[in-house]
């Protein structure tokens, strides 16, 4: 996040919000809310580089999360990996495209407790329409609780 | 589901319910509540065979698991099939002990639109501690929608 501004942080480039189109941008400007997958995981921009093909994200894993033993079940943890990842594909995308996750892979590193987790997403290559994303979650003391790879298929939004 | 009975079905062993203990058949017998993950996803028993570690559950995928394009965000399937397999796993654990899920890998094959999903999930191999577990979820049309697999581990409960 910005801090002087309030505003989520953007990479150097050269364009401006206002420049980019997309469903992610439309969120981040507000003329969007945000899906109801991510507004169920407390979903919040923090920071993007869409030049990086990079983003900060983080969610309010909330007590309705939590398995038997209390700690978050790790499928609700693979839902925050999927919409930290999609989302770094997503913002570098234009506008009438998405990139539905083909697959994902996570790995549970430590339980996580209800609370904020932060996610950071990267795009590791984008090719035309194949991509091959990464992330990870971090938990309040800033330790991974879990990391995650993915694979993404860029595609016309069909309605 | 036992249509006779009206309760989850179980498998031909000679166990009853009644002899079975651990969270799983607590919340089989009504004994407890299902876990809030668990409730979340709209979770339901269907059918149990411990002897063959096999289980199916159904799910309620709500809209406030779509995502931008109005399908099931892949997360939530993964989500799913978490709380399809590792109940498969649980429900042949003694009192005491929990198996959470080391690793998933899920693989999406088709938009699943919201509504009535079934999970199926299975014990592939159980060792003394480490468990390969497989599933997978259809939609309202009897169609895979996507499938997994997961490591778990079974350690005792520690609260």
């Amino acid at each position: 996040m910005d801090t002087h501004t309030g505003r989520p942080a953007t990479g150097t480039g050269t364009d401006t919000d206002a420049d980019r189109r997309g469903p992610i941008w439309d969120m981040i400007t507000g003329r969007l809310p945000p899906s109801p997958a991510a507004a169920t995981l407390g979903w919040q921009l923090v920071a993007v580089d869409p030049e990086q093909g990079t983003i900060e994200v983080a969610f309010e894993a909330g007590e309705q999360f939590t398995n038997p033993v209390g700690v978050v079940q790790g499928g609700f943890l693979a839902a925050m990996l999927d919409d930290t990842m999609g989302p770094a594909l997503v913002l570098t995308l234009p506008a009438g495209q998405f990139a539905p996750t083909l697959d994902l892979q996570v790995q549970f590193l430590r339980p996580a407790r209800p609370g904020r987790l932060v996610g950071r997403g990267r795009v590791v290559r984008r090719g035309r329409e194949v991509c091959f994303l990464a992330g990870e979650l971090t938990g309040p003391d800033g330790r991974l609780v879990a990391t995650a790879t993915a694979t993404a298929y860029i595609q016309p939004i069909r309605r």
